[in-house]
């Protein structure tokens, strides 16, 4: 389809410095977990992203000396000629596309532990870095001086590996927002404000020439006050600058999970930097309504619409609107495990793209899955859930026929059931999405309400079958705590239970927490909501640590104290009681019985793989456990390994994994 | 000076299967975070741990195949041809020296994420992953059968990389351990087992011509009974396995912190495995001390004395017991920062030992330095803190003549303050070592109680000056909870009042550990043994957070509980009260008064740089502030920064860090 002609504005070219990007798409650098450690993961990720629309792709954080050295969380470096080198694949991977590619400097300042490099960390002040007991030096002159030398190297390198934008990173609590920090850098203004201008001054003398200029900075302080010093900052900033990156401090609203954040949360902070500057202005907010990118153009907020999340779940964001395909956007569903990954020292991963990461190890492209030659036999996928779905979106791409058997009326499975979470029901596009596509493809239909057995499956005739039948709660509380569950919990609710519909009766409610992430989180949250006296039990120190990962954990935590849930940490569950949950102190052993009318156990989850079982040795031509039913995991994980099922299917064994090594 | 003829059973070769050992010194597999990230480093450390007489030296745990991968823990690998070159680079270096080397094949089971590979895990049955909240595949027959060809081919592997030991891995609660657990994997005996047996017989068929085969497993089931069934396993492994490396599943015995476990704890676990087995037997017990080395030989209870830590702190140990010069020896402190760095994803360190990870990258040997040639001027050294005394021991052995000038009459500066912490006094040795041998060097001199300013530094006439004056507690609750302290907290005591013999008076004592590693709690700890009414408060989820990486996280908790002080958890110091300490929950805001007599925050340290404040520009040709004077840190980072001033004086400017990076 054309373009609708309302969305020209989007791809309006405009010059930024010496440079043009072709259209209004803008990836704000973030993190992959790719950086210097997998240089051509990322070279063929972001150039999937250049080939989807993005008219500037941007690296994450790049490293301007091993002084700031974030080691174990994987980052860009421009050290030296081998770094050089790596981003050359990187910009040729953009360049090829016709994008811009831009390179983010990058010194943490205090923040950085140097782990790897073992040097003191730099800042303003000596202050201890995150995350470790250890402090920086602080500055004298000769390390300013220092420090400006190194920016300015690196940014001559990065002309030299062809950016054709290069930010002054002075954002997100790194080594700049510490020196504009009047708290923790307690001087007077332009001695707070002076490295800055420096090295704005710096870079645009050494490669303005070349490249565009860019900063990325907050309009206010810390603490959200300070506005109008910071305007009158980038007013001084505005002769140096090309292009204005902006945010506030808060990165739990900018990187906000839908859970807590709706898309845009940014436009009334951010609307008055293009007058205040009179340069080119982008900001992120999590969009992927075109209707909403438009009104930020059209209202004069904007002018290049940011992404990192949109850009990870759809690469082909621009393309698809560009095309007029707006029903085939693949929208970001703000769960945050793209950022998980990248703070497990991991390439990130993402929910609704399952390329994602893929595309040079793999060779998974978002869009384009290879076509089957010859005739296809077809496919019977039992369970529709996010590895169901998924697998027989790919299959029917392929030109396989598809029959996709759900045994509920609802497809979805546990993305319908936890999408009842409170604020997860954007998680329900993981469904909605594949509905879509599916539904544009004839090869593919879907039974609802179609619970197979053994002898349904082998009465379908069809010899290749997927088992997509997902995992379930378990009622006898082996997990972590207990790997060998516990004798005599009797009746107990099970998450699946409650997001069933199922409800406690009289008494306290106390939910064992055995697992970490966001489940018992937010079975407490919603009971709570509705009236229910309920206890929270962790063996951890808070309230779902692991979502920590994904930014969610001290707002879950906070939205569990105001709901009157009663936390009680550092316990184990050991058994049941008269009228009791019964725990012990996971340092000490020592026993604490818990007032308990239901006990709500979210420990572990069983394969639901009984079908797999049933099926082996009856002559199926292809018979395979995914997702949940082979490994209960994470969405992503189910959606992954539909795709990768749906890839593997008649096709050659894939070898092992493509992986970057260390130069011998 | 000749060996003591006493120490020679500890000098006398051994037959293992097809190979011979030269001596009884056994580096065991240790975790080094260097792995297949860090190959060349890690060749140079391992060979310099053969130079210094390690008889056999080995891996750490390597992984067989992408389904064992834990990232972003550093490990290695034998997956593939690459990985066979990576580690020819340290056998190669290890029998140079003469020493076998060893490796240690390892699948993880349920207990690895796969965060790089996104392949599922495997186990016996389908079980939470470590730290992350998703689950394994329970292993069908056609994944073990996938597994022992893993296995094989890794074998294989290790025998083209001209291994002379391979480990088949069956302890720390990994897949062989998992498959071995009768709580996690209640099956019967003989399948339980089945595994490690065919395991073993497959290796010894494979590669048993070649290496010795060797296994790692232990004594007791995971809850410390089962000694006679595992004594029947030993048995039944015997006649396959040519050395058994033997341990107990509690790590935090076997890898105890000095805090907490004195040398050789496993003596009375592991006496009967030489009888039941009739094989060689190796354990370790951070040995240090020859005679209880020796006494393990002598008694029959080991054929080699197991090392990790120890041949960290001193790869030259063996060596200095040949040449009788045990006074020499540096001792482990049981710090286990070697550990907690490998848990970070770097390079382990040392806090004895500031060569550790530097053999390669910066060409530091742990036991030799560069001479200075020509006439050396003298230095002046101020203060004999942990940096101070390496850097004057670093230049003394140069051949430097060096003044190093302490203001207290003792030696050792916060070394001496926190070995009196309970638990603590072999951190001690740090100083002692270094007194130790600074005595026997002619050229430094030590003054004590001689406190410098920068009158007495100019009237010295020396014109090389390092300023190691450490760093002091601060008193204004400035850290990371208030980076710009909080103003009115009034008198309080510091970390380095107390330690230096100040106690509180009447009332309450309060100490908020905004800094989360020992300091607090070991305060706490000292303090209510004492009788004092104490509450430990933390911004975080439980007692000392960082000390988890040191594997006494969950003893100091449990110690305070058992000593009854009062733990808050999620709260910041906001303010003094009247009688009070008062707090804000870090989640909410919401304040909490606590009753009060004496605060002690522990927040973050101030460097004590005056002195090199005020000899800027005085015309000294050196002047450099080092240690905890420049960035305060952890013990190991003054006496690395130390050894560097040491060595960085009179030699070329050094360049940019030496890394091994990814091929292109």
């Amino acid at each position: 389809m054309p373009r609708d002609p309302r969305f020209d504005p989007l791809f309006q070219p405009l010059k930024i410095g010496p440079v043009t990007a072709p259209n209004r798409f803008w990836q704000v650098p973030h993190c992959t977990g790719m950086g210097n450690r997998h240089p051509r993961t990322l070279a063929a990720m972001r150039g999937v992203k250049a080939e989807g629309g993005w008219g500037v792709v941007n690296t994450e954080y790049c490293s301007i000396h091993e002084s700031s050295d974030d080691t174990p969380a994987i980052h860009a470096s421009l050290w030296d000629d081998h770094d050089v080198r790596a981003h050359a694949l990187m910009t040729e991977a953009v360049h090829f596309q016709g994008a811009l590619a831009g390179v983010e400097l990058w010194h943490g300042g205090i923040r950085v532990s140097n782990a790897w490099s073992r040097l003191a960390g730099l800042g303003p002040v000596s202050a201890m870095a995150e995350n470790v007991p250890w402090q920086s030096a602080r500055m004298d002159r000769q390390d300013v001086a220092l420090l400006r030398q190194w920016h300015r190297a690196a940014a001559l390198r990065a002309v030299q590996a062809d950016f054709d934008v290069v930010y002054v990173y002075a954002a997100h609590t790194y080594l700049l927002a510490q020196f504009l920090d009047p708290v923790l850098n307690p001087v007077d203004w332009e001695a707070r404000i002076g490295l800055v201008l420096a090295l704005a001054e710096d870079t645009r003398e050494a490669v303005g020439h070349r490249a565009a200029v860019a900063t990325r900075i907050e309009v206010t302080d810390e603490d959200g006050t300070g506005q109008e010093e910071r305007a009158r900052l980038l007013e001084r900033l505005a002769p140096l600058i090309d292009v204005f990156d902006v945010t506030i401090p808060d990165y739990g609203t900018e990187m906000g999970p839908s859970r807590f954040v709706k898309e845009a949360p940014l436009e009334n902070h951010v609307a008055h930097v293009r007058a205040v500057t009179g340069k080119p202005v982008v900001c992120v907010g999590r969009f992927t309504s075109p209707e909403t990118m438009l009104g930020q153009l059209r209202r004069g907020v904007l002018d290049f619409i940011g992404a990192a999340r949109p850009s990870i779940a759809d690469p082909f964001l621009p393309k698809k609107i560009d095309e007029g395909r707006m029903e085939d956007i693949r929208e970001c569903i703000g769960c945050n495990i793209c950022y998980a990954h990248d703070g497990l020292g991991a390439p990130i991963r993402c929910t609704q793209n399952p390329a994602m990461g893929e595309e040079w190890r793999r060779g998974w492209h978002p869009e384009d899955v290879p076509a089957i030659t010859g005739r296809a036999d077809p496919v019977l996928i039992v369970g529709a859930g996010p590895s169901g779905m998924e697998a027989a979106l790919v299959l029917g791409r392929r030109g396989v026929p598809v029959l996709l058997a759900e045994a509920e009326d609802s497809p979805g499975g546990r993305v319908t059931r936890e999408a009842r979470l409170p604020g997860l029901s954007e998680w329900a596009r993981v469904r909605d999405w594949r509905l879509g596509q599916l539904a544009k493809l004839p090869q593919v239909e879907l039974f609802r309400a179609s619970r197979m057995g053994v002898q349904d499956v082998l009465e379908t005739g069809v010899g290749h079958v997927l088992v997509a039948t997902g995992s379930l709660w378990r009622r006898d509380g082996t997990g972590r705590s207990n790997p060998g569950g516990i004798a005599g919990l009797g009746a107990v609710l099970t998450p699946d239970d409650i997001l069933a519909g199922a409800r406690p009766g009289d008494g306290p409610v106390v939910i064992f927490d055995d697992e970490g992430y966001h489940i018992a989180a937010g079975l407490a949250d919603l009971l709570a909501a509705e009236g229910h006296e309920v206890t929270y039990v962790s063996p951890g120190g808070a309230v779902a640590e692991w979502s920590a990962y994904t930014t969610e954990q001290s707002r879950l935590q906070a939205r569990l104290i105001g709901q009157g849930v009663t936390i009680l940490t550092h316990l184990a569950l050991a058994g049941r009681g008269e009228g009791t949950a019964e725990f012990a102190c996971v340092h000490t052993g020592k026993p604490l019985g818990v007032a308990c009318g239901t006990l709500i156990p979210v420990t572990s989850r069983e394969p639901q793989d009984g079908l797999w079982h049933g099926l082996q040795g009856k002559g199926l031509t292809t018979l395979e456990r995914i997702g949940d039913a082979r490994a209960p995991g994470l969405i992503f994980h189910a959606v992954h390994d539909g795709h990768r099922a749906g890839r593997a299917l008649f096709a050659p064994p894939e070898g092992p994994l493509r992986r970057e090594v260390i130069a011998l």
